[in-house]
C-alpha cells in the first residue's frame, strides 16, 4: 500500500502495533513523548521532524525564527507530559551551498531559548542533503509521574491554555501577502506563528499538584489533538464554541474564517487537559500562579457521543477537515 | 563561507565553541555520545543520520538491512562509551510514492537486531520527504564512568577489536560489480558491510573492568578516528602495518589496495582503545571473555611525533586521504 494512502496515523499505528515493549519502557509509542526507565531513574524523549518544504518554507520564515522554532515544539512535547526538558540532540541535514553564516542563525535561534530555558544542545549529527531538515530529539526531567493522553473520564472538564488560531491565521496572512500584514495585530499572529510559547511552567505545575488526568500540546488543531485524547482514554467531548479563547489580534482579523482556525488550525503549541470537575477553583487559582490564561472550553462526555462543538444555541458547528496529515493530504 | 570549504568538522567545532556546557551535561559536543544528568541518574545519548544518496544507496543496500545497520551504527557510538544502548527514537523522511510493505522491511531489520540487543523502540517522528532519511537517537545506560577520547597517554598501548577493512572492500567489490562478488569470501565482506556488529560487550566490559583509558569506535576508518582519540588526548601514535588485523576473506580479495582499506576505509564499527602497558595480560584474558579477537596494534607517543604507520622494515607506510566529510568531499 502507498503511504499517501495509509497516511501518517495508520504508519504510526502500524509501527506501534508489531514494536514489543522493552523493558524500562513505562510508555512507548503513541504520546506526547516516550517515558523510559534509567539506572536509578527515569526520563523523558520526543523527537520532531522539520522539512523544507513540508513544514517550513523559507518564503515565510527565517533561520533564526526557524531554530527557535524547533527548540520550543519539541519542549512542547515534554510540557505535555509535565516534564522539564533539559537536553537536545539536534541533526541537520543541509544543503552544499548552504552558507555557513546561515547555519549560525539557525544556531543563534536555538540558543536564544535554550538559554533562557536551561535547555543544553549536547550532541547530533550533520550530513549534506538535497533540502535542508532538521531532526530534533529532546530529553526532559520527570514529574512524579507523566500526564499521558489517557486519563479523562466521562464528566471530566477541558481546558487550554493561551488563545487558539494565532499562529495558522498569522501564517495564513503571510501566505496571502495580505495588506493587513502591516497592522499591530497581523504582527502579534506573525510572532505566535513563528515564536511559539512551550508552556513548560503550566505543563510541569499541573503534574506537580496532580490536577491534570489527560494532556496533549496542541500541534496538528484543537479537534485532531482532542481526538487523539478521546481516542486513547475512550471519552467522547463536547466543546462550547463561544468559549474558545480568541485574541484580540485573531477577532480583529480572521473575518469569514471565524472560528475555524482556533479549531483546525494547527501549531498553537498550547496545552489542552482534562481534569476533575471538583478541581475548577484550584486551576483557576494555578492560573494566577503561572501567569497563563487557562481557559475551560467543554466537557468529556461517553465515547459513543463523539465530538461535538456546540455554538451559543446549542446547534452543531460543522468545520472543515481536520489537521494534518504528511501523507495523505499531497 | 561555504559549508562546501568549512567542513563536517569546521561546523561541529564552530557549533562546540558557541554551545555553553548545561547544567547536568558531563560530556557534551566533541564524543560518541553525550552523558547527562537526569533526576537520580544519568544517561548517554547519540544521534546518528542516514540519507539516502549520501551515506546509503538503493543499488547497494536492501531495507532490511538499512534498517539493521541504522540501529548498529548508533548501538557502536553507545559501545564506544563503555554503555549499554537502551532505547531508540527513530524519525523517517519517506518519498511520499514509498509502498508500507518496504517500510515494514526497515522496521524489520530493526527490530531483528533490537529484539536480541534488549533495545525498546520507543518513538521518533515521520514525515513525507523528497528522499528517504533516518534519522536516529538512541538512549544508553551508563557504566560507572563512560569512556572518553581523551583519556590516552604516551606509551599507552593502543588496540582494535575484530578486524578491519571488510566493509570498505564489501562496497567497493558491489561498486565494481566484481566477478569475484560470488565467491563465499566477498560474501562474507558484504555481510561485514551491511550489517556491522557493535561491540556492545566488549565495550562495557572494558568500562567495568576499568582497562580502557580512551576509546572510539571506527566508523570514518582506522587512521581517522585514531586521529580524534590522538587530538582529544594530546598524544602522537606510531602503528604497526603488520599488526592490523585482517580477515581471511580481505587477505585474499584485497590485491593492489593492500592495507588501505582497513587504514582508512570506514564503516568498521569496531572499537579502537587505548590502555596502560601494565594491562597486557588482563586484555589477552578479556579477549576470551568477550569472544572477540582484540589486536594490540599501536603504541601512543608524544603529541609532535603525529600519527605514523610503520611497515615490517620501520619505513613509514604512505597512505591515501583518510576519512570522509560529507561537506568537503562532494
Amino acid at each position: 500500500m502507498k503511504l499517501s494512502r495509509l497516511g501518517e496515523f495508520g504508519l504510526i499505528e502500524r509501527v506501534r502495533r508489531t514494536t514489543a515493549q522493552g523493558r524500562g519502557v513505562n510508555l512507548g509509542i503513541g504520546d506526547d513523548a516516550a517515558w523510559v526507565q534509567t539506572r536509578f531513574g527515569s526520563c523523558l524523549l520526543t523527537a520532531d521532524l522539520l522539512i523544507e518544504g513540508v513544514h517550513f518554507d523559507f518564503k515565510w520564515t527565517s533561520l533564526y525564527a526557524l531554530g527557535y522554532k524547533t527548540l520550543a515544539v519539541n519542549m512542547s512535547d515534554i510540557a505535555a507530559m509535565g516534564g522539564t526538558p533539559a537536553y537536545l540532540l539536534l541533526s541537520l541535514g543541509i544543503p552544499a551551498d548552504f552558507e555557513s553564516e546561515d547555519l549560525e542563525e539557525f544556531y543563534r535561534g536555538i540558543r536564544s531559548l535554550a538559554l533562557k530555558s536551561g535547555i543544553a544542545l549536547v550532541g547530533g549529527d550533520t550530513s549534506v542533503a538535497k533540502s535542508l531538515f532538521i531532526s530534533a530529539c529532546l530529553v526532559g526531567q520527570v514529574p512524579c509521574r507523566p500526564i499521558t493522553r489517557s486519563g479523562a473520564q466521562a464528566g471530566d472538564d477541558i481546558y487550554v491554555t493561551g488563545t487558539l488560531g494565532d499562529s495558522a491565521l498569522g501564517l495564513k496572512l503571510l501566505k496571502q501577502k495580505s495588506p493587513k500584514l502591516t497592522q499591530r495585530a497581523a504582527k502579534f499572529l506573525l510572532s505566535r506563528h513563528h515564536f511559539p510559547t512551550a508552556r513548560v511552567r503550566t505543563g510541569a505545575t499541573l503534574a506537580r499538584e496532580n490536577l491534570a488526568r489527560a494532556m496533549i500540546d496542541i500541534s496538528d488543531g484543537l479537534l485532531q489533538d482532542l481526538g487523539h485524547v478521546c481516542k486513547a482514554s475512550r471519552v467522547g467531548a463536547i466543546v462550547a464554541e463561544e468559549k474558545l479563547p480568541l485574541s484580540v489580534a485573531y477577532r480583529s482579523l480572521t473575518g469569514h474564517d471565524g472560528t475555524d482556525l482556533a479549531l483546525a488550525g494547527g501549531e498553537d503549541y498550547e496545552l489542552l487537559f482534562v481534569a476533575r470537575r471538583r478541581d475548577r477553583s484550584r486551576i483557576e487559582k494555578l492560573q494566577e500562579f503561572v501567569d497563563v490564561p487557562i481557559s475551560r472550553i467543554g466537557t468529556c462526555v461517553r465515547p459513543r457521543d463523539g465530538i461535538a462543538v456546540l455554538n451559543r444555541k446549542g446547534q452543531r458547528v460543522s468545520f472543515r477537515a481536520t489537521g494534518h496529515d504528511h501523507f495523505k493530504h499531497l
